[in-house]
């Protein structure tokens, strides 16, 4: 990787369509001739093409899109992407008709997720990620977000978070890490949730924080997870250290998880299938973002969408993301998670959209950062060899990226 | 491309691990520490690598495999991949709200298909569907089945299975084309199916066959579309041109067109939600292939599922495929329609990956020729970068090809 040179000649794409994704115009802020200037892995100026200014347009370095569309780079705002080890052989048994005892008798379920991280070097964990992480970059994701969770405690969710840091480094993409102490108990601690949660509010929360190694907390509100009042704690404790949280919410069965999450003005509540109206009216006050994860939901066959309506009618800003992880969404395409999210949870094409860029951005506290096209944002650009966005959502196993910019350069591949 | 030299050295990919496929075997056929040596494009020996002829090995180029998976080139066996136009916004519409009729006068649907397709020249029709192979040949498919049904007239059918043929030409893939004249009522025979049918089948059929520019014909027998009787004649004409048959049958509602295809020993009967028990034993009776297109349910959100415990009674080998057409799957992910077909259909993992190998092939009639790694069939291989061929049914989105050899020659990308 390059570094960013910040006296670089700017650079002017020019001859495009943008959908800036602008909160300021319509639908997908739409710029039929349109141009994106960028320097020092700024946008100095994205809009009409008549408009750029002679100055910017004299110096720049010009590339010519040809037509093409220009989007923001892509946002996938709730990955697991850290995790050691295949849960194929536990997909393959249900398949042929196992019970969930008989997966977990072969060494299957989160705890075969639990066990394989811990046992992983640094090193080894960052080569398994790579390639799911190489997967998102090919289709043009410029931003990711990444849990802990498989670690449970001190020293093995620290690892999971320096490898999903080192992931921004050794690739070009922006990495964001979150927190996610309370995703399961682990073997240590069977019986004692009470315990675990003292362990990860005490211990393991202040640890991470002082170490500087999530930039949010998230939680798993469920009855096979973490209560309300669990999840209550490790929230403030995260409200005690200065760091944003977010929550696993309502994914199985309603425990208000929407509106506890709105409570503590969570970033974002993720899942979401059994949330109530009152939920959805309670994000809308809060300006919580409702990430919307239908790979998880095709995954395991769920059949209850998330209120979607109940969003729309309360103003919930709704973001769309892969949930990538081995046990419920083994899902390494943001487009195709497009695609599930128009085709099971009828989003419209302009809400999946905006569910991969100006949403995701703000489900991770980035929306003066990214998730847009315009001027003082992160120069990351999209371009794609498509005659209309709808087609990003509408196709399904296919990738029109043409170039994908990062901090306003070309990155061919992944960038190695 | 480069034509096979019948002359060459053999290759041999040894230290691998193979799913053969072969139906002498249990389950894949795996070998597990295994080796292929291939020459002249056609598979010499392939089984244990402490089998294979010491002659063979002393002059065979040498491939070290690394212990990754060998499995036979992917087939899909179902396609409408020669389109022009795209239908995103038919589907932006649709999910905006829109009614079938909306969309109609927006001039979407089936009809804007055949609309396009007459419009297109021969070259643009070629690189219009040529991304779209490309996309399945990254992922390892060999053989590809590419149907006509979208020009309906005999000068607009003939011109698709032309472009379906130069496909063959263009990429490193084994192309058959079917003649799907029975697709659709085209607009200039509206409320005339019979007389559609009699075009079909006194002019468009005997002159497709007598180009020679079909290897099977297809129907689309339905109350949309035509009726088994409507079928029958175009079968009947089928027969008497020398042509095997297939039939898309029992999609939407159950007309018995899976019996209907029995009757004739069809190739293959394809869809079958709808598909009664008796309708299954008919097609074991008669060896047809049951082709299941998760693309197509998923895409048109259908929730009967077809009858696959009553296929597996009966002895009917399921296939499985992408259907990819721009109305009801548009869809380039042979490994996602796999995974499709697990979770959307309860298939096992081992049903998948011989759905898209050995049965694809018979669902061709071209299990002499490819589908399972076995002496004297054409060398047509994909090896994958997995733990296990679980992998490839398991992850949603993710390609982990490691090279496609066609004809027993490696091939880099698309080989262009
Ligand atoms: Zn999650
Ligand atoms: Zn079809």
């Amino acid at each position: 990787m390059a570094p960013t040179d910040e006296t670089e000649r700017p650079t002017l794409w020019r001859n495009a369509r943008l959908a800036t994704m602008s909160a300021g115009l319509s639908g997908l802020g739409v710029v039929e001739k349109g141009a994106v200037a960028a320097a020092g892995g700024r946008i100095l100026f994205a809009g009409p093409e008549a408009e750029v200014p002679q100055a910017l347009a004299a110096g720049a370095e010009t590339v010519d899109c040809g037509g093409r569309w220009i989007t923001p780079g892509l946002i996938d705002c709730h990955t697991h992407l850290v995790w050691a080890g295949n849960r194929a052989k536990e997909f393959e048994l249900r398949l042929a008709g196992a019970s969930y005892e008989e997966v977990a008798r072969a060494g299957g379920g989160i705890v075969s997720s639990v066990n394989a991280l811990r046992a992983a070097g640094e090193d080894r964990l960052l080569a398994e990620t790579l390639p799911r992480l190489d997967a998102l970059i090919a289709e043009g994701v410029t931003t990711v977000e990444v849990k802990s969770g498989y670690g449970l405690d001190a020293g093995n969710e620290a690892k999971a978070l320096k490898v999903a840091r080192r992931l921004g480094r050794e690739r070009p993409v922006s990495v964001r890490t979150t927190f996610l102490g309370a995703h399961a108990l682990p073997p240590e601690f069977s019986g004692d949730k009470a315990g675990f949660i003292a362990r990860v509010v005490e211990e393991m929360l202040p640890a991470i924080a002082a170490e500087g190694l999530a930039d949010a907390v998230d939680g798993f509100c469920e009855k096979i997870a973490f209560s309300p009042e669990e999840i209550a704690r490790v929230f403030d404790a995260a409200k005690a250290a200065g760091l944003p949280v977010k929550l696993h919410a309502d994914q199985l069965s309603d425990l208000s998880g929407a509106a506890l999450a709105a409570r503590y003005g969570a970033l974002s509540a993720d899942h979401l299938e059994y949330t109530s109206e009152a939920g959805a009216e309670a994000m809308g006050k809060a300006g919580t973002v409702a990430v919307m994860l239908p790979g998880a939901f095709y995954f395991i066959r769920e059949t209850k969408v998330p209120p979607v309506d109940a969003f729309r009618r309360h103003g919930v800003a709704m973001a769309v993301a892969t949930d990538c992880n081995p046990g419920t969404s083994p899902l390494t395409s943001l487009l195709l998670t497009m695609n599930m999210a128009a085709t099971l949870f009828r989003l419209t094409v302009d809400e999946c959209l905006l569910g991969v860029t100006r949403n995701a951005a703000r489900a991770l506290g980035l929306a003066a950062e990214t998730g847009t096209l315009e001027a003082g944002k992160s120069a990351d650009l999209a371009i794609w060899d498509i005659e209309s966005p709808a087609e990003l959502v509408y196709r399904i196993g296919f990738n029109p990226l043409h170039a994908r910019i990062w901090k306003g350069r070309i990155w061919k591949g992944t960038g190695r």
